[in-house]
């Protein structure tokens, strides 16, 4: 197979990129410098030689334990528990959150055969355990029924070691439109309705 | 910079690909196994290192001279004229052509500062000059402005040299739709349309 074919086989198994835009991204690259190339072949390499998962809350990065574990800013009375690391960069995004993170590395999905066991629940439960000063655990696992039925059972574990649990607010995503909103968050939407003050 | 952060941003330079789909694509690689990562990184590498324009007609390949210039089964009196290597590739697919290629590496903008000599056209005389053989050239620019252009100018130069000078076809593309075809297709579909024959 020549060099061409063989890095649009390789492309074509990212998610989201079909044989055209594989063809399309390869002839891109060979149109810029070498340099270019050689700079993102070995920063993909890097990737896979030095980000492994932090030792303490389950990140994804070059550093263990990772930057949130071991930041003297960060306020370690509460833990933020996510599904994936990818989802840490979209609360940090959000600019409004201080606390620690854990990542459990997916949720529980019977139908997937997901179990307590193949998440990093056991980890969560000794830093609690450990470290009396978590006051809150901040259950951020998406609002997908899989995602509820987590945070259910993070919290009958949780709730035994003293800290409080919560969960993100479910309601009208901000910039969105009530009419193509769909029944169950309106529901949801309804019940959290908050009084407005002046 | 981490190395996450690192190759979020090489990949977000790649046409297509804004910063979320970079981010998805990085912790996409970071949940496969560790060989994979590093035979992407490998793939790419390669691309980088082995793959050049052919002396003879401007594809890229990792042969010199590429596949189609060296094959017994192509033929020689034939050649087609393609704006870029990726064009080549489309041809094939159609599985109808087994001639030779040539490939300009761009049309004919001045606009964008490409002049005649920005192009593989010099390479292109040669060949005609020395192959007494080629007895037409397929010119298959695109059907925009700078590829007509591009044609038109080719053809100038090569008349004089003996070969036939050919466009592709333009009308309705198949499986298209009249009603959402614009007027200039239409146009030169009716200048080109063919008798019926039973």
């Amino acid at each position: 197979m020549s060099a061409i074919d063989e890095l649009v086989g390789e492309l074509s198994r990212l998610p989201g990129i079909g044989r055209k835009t594989a063809v399309r991204l390869t002839y891109h690259l060979l149109k810029r410098p070498p340099e270019e190339i050689q700079r993102l072949a070995r920063t993909i390499a890097h990737v896979g030689e030095r980000v492994h998962a932090c030792q303490t809350c389950g990140n994804l990065s070059d550093l263990d334990p990772c930057v949130y574990c071991t930041s003297p800013r960060r306020d370690r009375s509460l833990i933020c528990v996510v599904e994936e690391a990818s989802d840490i960069g979209a609360i940090e995004r959000a600019g409004c959150y201080a606390g620690l993170y854990h990542v459990l590395g997916g949720r529980l999905s019977p139908l997937e055969g997901v179990g307590p066991d193949e998440l990093n629940i056991g980890r969560l439960l000794r830093r609690l355990e450990n470290g009396a000063e978590v006051v809150e655990v901040i259950v951020a696992t998406n609002p997908s029924v899989e995602g509820e039925a987590t945070a259910l059972y993070l919290q009958r574990l949780i709730q035994p070691l003293g800290a409080r649990v919560t969960r993100l607010a479910r309601g009208l995503p901000v910039g969105g439109d009530l009419e193509y909103t769909d029944g169950v968050t309106i529901a949801e939407a309804l019940a959290g309705r908050r009084e407005i003050r002046s």
